[in-house]
């Protein structure tokens, strides 16, 4: 089959590649149908995921087709149209029976990173049962493939944690694609204000378009300021840090009013300073959280009732054959405005 | 009146004061019958509290009897036995509906910081409605001055949201008064171990007898290789910091499980390092907190059920005269092993 | 001044009446600009309500101007434009301090119950500080008198109660005006199916406008037949009781998913048939509420930020010379198709 | 093997019978060592049941050692000292995800009802994965049976969807088995007061052994007076109703304070009044549940902390060869002061 292969840092290629075989009696092996390319994608390619190693086939997101299904897989048949979580969960441990899927102690984040992802024709998904969506007919499959991964991780990392509720006030740093997401998903809870924070004026004009209510160029720096001012001094009720960089945490500490939340979504690969010596009395709440995709069904029935759209934030098609342009898009997202690429397998 | 006077930093006095009197509709004048001394009246005494100005009378934990009630005062009567709270709360804000006291539009921590306290004969309430409480017949006094501020910052900044539950895991990072008032109080939640850390062993064997399920002495500063070894290597579900440095708010960030919270009750004078390139992904919650004084109802439930013996932070007593006596004895805790001092008025 | 007045069962006339005066220090006279009848005033005119005895000027609902303000209240001054709450709340009492408003132990539904209400040129709101509302410039006032009483019951008592989320399903029994409410105030959470179920075929049109995923004519009876096979035989996660008929109630019993929430909206007469011997292994959670008008100020900012448009819910306008004629239109509903009458003063 | 078979109303025996053989791959065989009798099973024999149909192995409860495992079980191994919970849950249909074990869509409370039970000498566990518990050495094995069911029943359908709280009110109706098993775990929260309510005399002395503040003899049928009056007229926060006919439902109707929640653990076989012309304005919550067993693994740590010794529920103790011994002295409680018989097979 034709997959995407790492070939370590800076170095991928589309490949013949020996299809997945069943490997334990809870697997799945899913033929894929959709696919796309994740910021992470991007991440692992740069050499910064050292758990992914050279030969791994890319991709923990898309839909596709059930091809086989191992003797212990009760939920799912061959032929059946199932969305693939990015998270593979047991359902059985305790970090499981929690809903915390993201530390299951034999899953979590694996796909396209200690196993073969979704870049590929088919994929092995383990833990099957509790790791696969059937799809209802009728819904927009494209749509699906945003539920992998980036609205589950915008409404769990973002909207949940920061705790947004009808009339609140929210600031989402950074308006890339999970930023985007925390956008929509938050607008399941009717927040009266929602202010996005970027310095791309193209991503911005988008927000607006998306449901944002304010947006702040912060190309000056000065985006902390003017949060406070539109507050009145007050500070928002939910800042979510959606670029993964000091500079955009610092930003949520300044402009977070006092009992608000500082939600984190972003990968971070520094420490960042934590300003206790201020924040100590502001009665704050700091998460963070690696997505557990336990909002997937709810998810799924939010897409179904037509309350949410998750098909805008494609930007880009491409066929399996043409990946490597797809990465190219996706990879210069300032000069494509590309969001999320839909790739065809 | 005799009151002890805050002459800037380094500089106190008990000295002769005028006595306060009605200023506001809904003050009240308490006259205090007992009194103690905070770790934060030490703070302001090395000047690291800028709203507290020289000429201030200082303390914000007592008990009394009311001697005048302004004329909107609808719950209490001259004559009334009452507790103090540290908070003062109007009752009325957009804070104060939200139950965060602490941030009262025209209250908060006041008392001993910008408007004079309650180490005096005589002491000025205001919004006294809801600043003061009722003290049933036949309750300790004594045990009720633990419960104007030391008991609910150790609930509501420790407990609460460190979110202690039946069976979960617990290290309380500091054994002074405040991580003690935490330890007596997770203990309403019947967490499976509490694990207290400090390097001064006295507090450590009292800490045993206060209910710790372990001791970990951090004068090796190996308290977090300790901690997780006797997690199994998972860490704790939820770390308290009681002292206010960065070292022990950087052990909370070591020491925490996948899922866990570290709840931050120590006074922090400088900003301490976040490792969100580690923590991003571990789903955990971080939260700070100035006491609202919202447990205090429930606080004296549990003291007149005998859930609970604050009496026992009580170390050493004085009378009022003696008060620069008792600032001594409580500011070399370490030599004289005071927890609490209590002070007759 | 003119007032509406309850002259025992059956028997009510507008009448001279003399203004109402300053009776405590937190007291506020307010001049009415507009008022409203409620279900419960023609309740009261039934002779259902015995705390409300004859010589009783009516209404709980309205916006005006403060005219006078007693010594004690802080945050109001003369010619402020208000939102008068239905519920009157000291803010100081055990249940003021628990969110409960509706059981303040000195206040609660008093207006135009015990005491006078609204229904008239000028009205004396006690504990006033916590009883009314500013209204900010540029509001739409007409909207904010449907925030005195039928969205926050709508809200809290439905919706709250009833824990309604993001891709839920509902079912809302009785559309008239307070199940409107509710209809609209539901879908601040976005649930995937709102039900409306009614034997009035206007009204359920109305709903569907408003915003109903579907609606359920119960004429025949047939409607809890009707919503298990729309459910696929699974009931609904949240019934919401909006009539207060042992029927009603029945229905709700009957349609309720394993795990879901009957929220009792309506005001009772009678006791009903709860079928434990079905019920209590059924996972579910029936709740009862007097409104708190604790959501009023959420509710304020959603209309500011126009996520809601209650002035959708006036069908009708009058003066208050023309209020006799108005309890008429209310009274009617079935043949005007009133929901809710507004009376300019 | 020898196992306790249910033939009809009224009828049982103990009798050789087939042992079970693994069905599924995911189900385990238990060879059982201890096991117990609930009143369920009594329910059962009076023909209360009908899904239980004659031929069925009766019991939901015991401990013992794997004998065969499945091929997809991952987490048992013969050998291994596992605790059988009452429910048996896949962990995958959208029930068990919720966290609703008991409506597990392959699953719920199927042992000794619709496949057979634990009175035997082997049984057959489906879903072994996540019915089962692994027992850490050194555990008491017979406080251990007390957690197939009777713990998990009394916290979570009483003690929390009774949301007791430190410093709150609550009454547990009926000291039976289930109603000390609430007590028991009640005191996991600290609330100030526990009042019993029962007719036997020496349930209620033992309640008070168990931790009860109080109890309340309701022979004259006069409990709900003596309540109001111990609670100054407001009544309890949390009112546990654990014996599941319609007085005592009754009396939790009349004893719960304005804010409560009636928690219902009884199982009834008839409906009861619900008097919402009195409660509807009340603020109340009503629960049902068939017990999940979520806490299981809460349970095992606070047992394995000593903050909890189920034992103490243990009265008699008998061999499997006694079993019928057992069910005669367990049946007749009322002579005998039964509460949970151990029988050792």
């Amino acid at each position: 089959m034709k997959a995407l292969i790492y070939h370590g840092p800076g170095v991928k290629a589309l490949e013949e590649h020996t299809p997945p075989a069943l490997a334990a009696a809870g697997d799945a092996i899913v033929r894929i149908t959709k696919t796309t390319i994740c910021g992470t994608d991007l991440h692992i390619l740069k050499g910064d995921v050292p758990s992914c190693t050279p030969g791994r086939v890319l991709g923990h997101e898309g839909v596709g087709v059930v091809h086989q299904a191992g003797p212990a897989v009760a939920a799912f048949r061959p032929g059946d149209h199932v969305l693939i979580s990015c998270i593979s969960a047991c359902g059985k441990c305790e970090y499981c029976r929690r809903g915390m899927y993201s530390h299951c102690s034999s899953g979590g984040w694996i796909l396209g990173n200690t196993i073969d992802g979704t870049q590929a024709e088919y994929v092995r998904i383990p833990h099957a049962d509790t790791s696969l969506y059937k799809i209802a007919p009728g819904l927009d499959k494209e749509a699906l493939v945003m539920l992998s991964d980036i609205l589950p991780t915008g409404i769990e990392c973002g909207v949940l944690n920061g705790k947004v509720q009808p009339g609140s006030s929210v600031a989402i740093v950074g308006s890339g694609p999970v930023g985007l997401a925390a956008l929509l998903t938050a607008q399941f809870y009717s927040p009266s204000e929602i202010i996005m924070v970027d310095i791309d004026r193209s991503r911005l004009e988008l927000s607006r378009r998306f449901g944002a209510t304010a947006t702040v160029d912060n190309s000056n720096g000065k985006a902390g300021e003017k949060i406070m001012a539109m507050t009145a001094g007050v500070g928002v009720d939910c800042a979510i840090e959606a670029v993964g960089v000091p500079a955009s945490f610092l930003l949520c500490e300044e402009i977070i009013a006092p009992g608000g939340t500082i939600a984190n979504v972003g990968v971070h690969g520094v420490k960042v300073d934590l300003h206790l010596q201020r924040l100590w009395s502001q009665n704050i709440t700091i998460t963070t959280r690696l997505v557990d995709t336990v909002t997937t069904p709810m998810l799924l029935k939010t897409v179904q009732a037509r309350k949410i759209d998750p098909a805008r934030l494609i930007t880009h098609r491409f066929k399996l054959g043409e990946i490597m342009d797809a990465y190219e898009t996706f990879g210069n997202a300032a000069s494509t405005h590309a969001l999320k690429v839909l790739i065809e397998a």
